[in-house]
């Protein structure tokens, strides 16, 4: 081994952290612990099936292409599926404004990659998803955190910290938007509130990401159109994955954006990893193509709103007073905040003990906050488990209240 | 669209070229021009039967794992196996040496996120592979090249490029090595060549990179000792991949390295893409697992084989006076150089006239030279074509003779 391997790594890794939820994982593989930590699917939503049928065909009548390299574009088929299904979103868009990626991890890394020098300013959400942070920190982004309300980020907060860069001459290269059911607060932004932040970021002339791996996971309320959609100007660039919707095993997702904006994605992919895999690209616009999407999504909201409901009720009952939750109307994740005075982090060690892990909310606040805050995950456990794994947590809570 | 995009990217971006080779590969997707340009394997090494049958077993015995996230290291089978393999080729070396990769691209790409800040040196060869060019390139690297001989990297040459660079208080943060079948090449490294560069490595306490995706497709002559087992003190860094081997479609490769080194590889792959599919991991996992593997490899072998000697002999027949090639003991690459004063451009344009394609050696020279050099392949045409396509190329170089 080289005898200077801590000094001589990159400035930008020197600064990387494992990140904190993979690490908090491996202690709940226990398989006594009910677990909120993870974000991970319900294997019962999973097509095997379908899956089973779907690659035969592949590999009888595409195999000489599916087996091969492919374009770094990808797959032509999947990405005129993922133009149809925006544009009757309202998405004005053509097959050149879209790019696949190694699901919508791949996509955040190429975003930081493109655009972030050390030392570049992105604005974020209070909280925001922790692999989006660690993607731009990997480049020596410096993070800056605008506050949330029941809505999401509050435009007039994201105005005065522009205006505030501006005065210094300064300016973000993005604003990081999870629109939907965000990961990790549970919350979706309305219109209003998106046309506002739309219009902001046009007067400052600041890009958009809107990252939504979760829009089509609605148990209830109004589908809410996307920020894309309600810009079409290029100003926005939106992100989406199969792993929630689909399966996270394939690693698919792509990104929407200006076509002089998906070229730089396509060249910075180009060195990333050449191309996402064919074969589950090929698998993937079959799969869709024979209605089976569709169908398997149906079933996938159904399971997902049952358990959200009955960890809603679960939560009713017993919460103890001086606890609060959001209501998600879609997605993963609820979000928890305990009494001021509360650590979750200390929570994390009895509720441990007891059998039940969650995320803390610190780790979401780029500025270290969320002390008092928790991320719960009801899309994995069973209904079951997601019932028992709230009364020990109530009881650890309730072990801890003034 | 913002008003200044093209300012706002990172400096990293702004350097970035699109791939010449994926960019020559667009101009040949003509189907009768004969193209020697790609890097393609050829679809009858595709074991498509066996997979069927693997890709099934693995849905009925283990979707729940391999259509679900896994492990940012890997699935453990997998990485076993690769233990096993390299164990037996002399590597000292255990699972936490060993990290999956979204194909060898991934590794190169982490690789020059772990150890690259704008403007650090890295050693490469003149020539060397592009990707791994473009990938160093991605975050600013400056390559410094060392001429080849026949057996590759000429030591004297990386000694004297170390001794200079030291004397002005520099230090490289690697040094690039293909030692088998080199890309674009095609040249082998022998041992006594590879004792000589880790030993010098070693006294200059630099790191190698062993990138090593053709080693196992053979044809003739005796298998050399990879420089990671020759070494076994963690100064080398080796890393495969199934692209050439297997199928690249399942975009799977490795890096193994000093477990303090795999785990800074493990931690950028986390912001990078999460994992690399559980789905492609296990289904390799099964075929090797199965012993289709080694059938398949003696299978690809043997097509390769033939095609390289005919295209040998089509060379022995057809070529001028004045141009010489490499003979390759394996891979997929032989190195054409023609007098002095041709230009491999000016008669790729030709060429296409002709209705035959290669790639100019002068895009796998750091320097810029090599313009009267070119890569052929011979692995993905069939073998009439590839002698038809000998037979235009020298017929173009004949007319452009003094």
């Amino acid at each position: 081994m080289i005898s200077d391997f801590n000094e001589i790594m990159s400035l930008n890794v020197k600064g990387m952290k494992k990140s904190a939820i993979r690490e908090l994982l491996k202690l709940t593989n226990n398989p006594d612990i009910i677990s909120f930590a993870g974000g991970l699917p319900d294997p019962k939503t999973f097509p095997v099936e379908e899956l089973k049928e779907v690659v035969v065909e592949v590999l009888d009548e595409d195999s000489d292409k599916a087996l091969q390299y492919g374009s770094t574009e990808g797959d032509k088929r999947l990405r005129e599926i993922i133009v149809e299904n925006y544009r009757s979103q309202g998405f004005d868009i053509q097959l050149e404004n879209v790019m696949i990626t190694t699901a919508s991890q791949q996509g955040l890394d190429l975003l930081a990659k493109i655009f972030i020098d050390r030392g570049d300013k992105v604005i974020v959400g209070l909280p925001s998803y922790l692999g989006g942070l660690s993607a731009f920190n990997a480049y020596g982004a410096v993070p800056v955190g605008i506050e949330f309300d029941d809505h999401g980020m509050i435009a007039e907060k994201l105005e005065e910290a522009l205006a505030k860069m501006k005065a210094n001459g300064e300016k973000p290269k993005f604003i990081y938007i999870i629109p939907d059911f965000q990961n990790p607060a549970g919350l979706t932004m309305p219109e209003e509130r998106r046309k506002k932040v739309i219009e902001i970021a046009k007067r400052y002339d600041v890009l958009i990401i809107e990252d939504s791996p979760y829009k089509e996971l609605r148990f209830e309320g109004e589908e809410q159109k996307s920020l894309y959609a309600l810009d079409n100007t290029g100003h926005v660039i939106t992100m989406g994955t199969f792993s929630k919707i689909f399966v996270p095993g394939f690693r698919v997702g792509w990104i929407i954006a200006h076509p002089e904006i998906t070229d730089k994605f396509v060249t910075a992919k180009q060195s990333a990893d050449l191309c996402t895999s064919p074969f589950v690209q090929k698998i993937a616009a079959k799969y869709i193509d024979k209605g089976y999407y569709k169908k398997n999504l149906v079933k996938t909201i159904a399971i997902y709103k049952e358990k959200k409901e009955a960890m809603m009720a679960a939560f009713d009952k017993y919460m103890p007073e001086g606890v609060t939750w959001t209501k998600p109307e879609g997605g993963l994740f609820l979000f928890v905040t305990l009494p001021e005075y509360m650590d979750a982090e200390k929570l994390f060690v009895k509720a441990i003990e007891e059998k039940v892990a969650f995320v803390t909310g610190n780790v979401f606040h780029c500025n270290g906050e969320g002390r008092n805050t928790m991320r719960i995950n009801f899309s994995y456990m069973d209904k079951e488990s997601n019932l028992e794994g709230v009364k020990r947590l109530a009881k650890v809570i309730k072990a801890e209240m003034k």
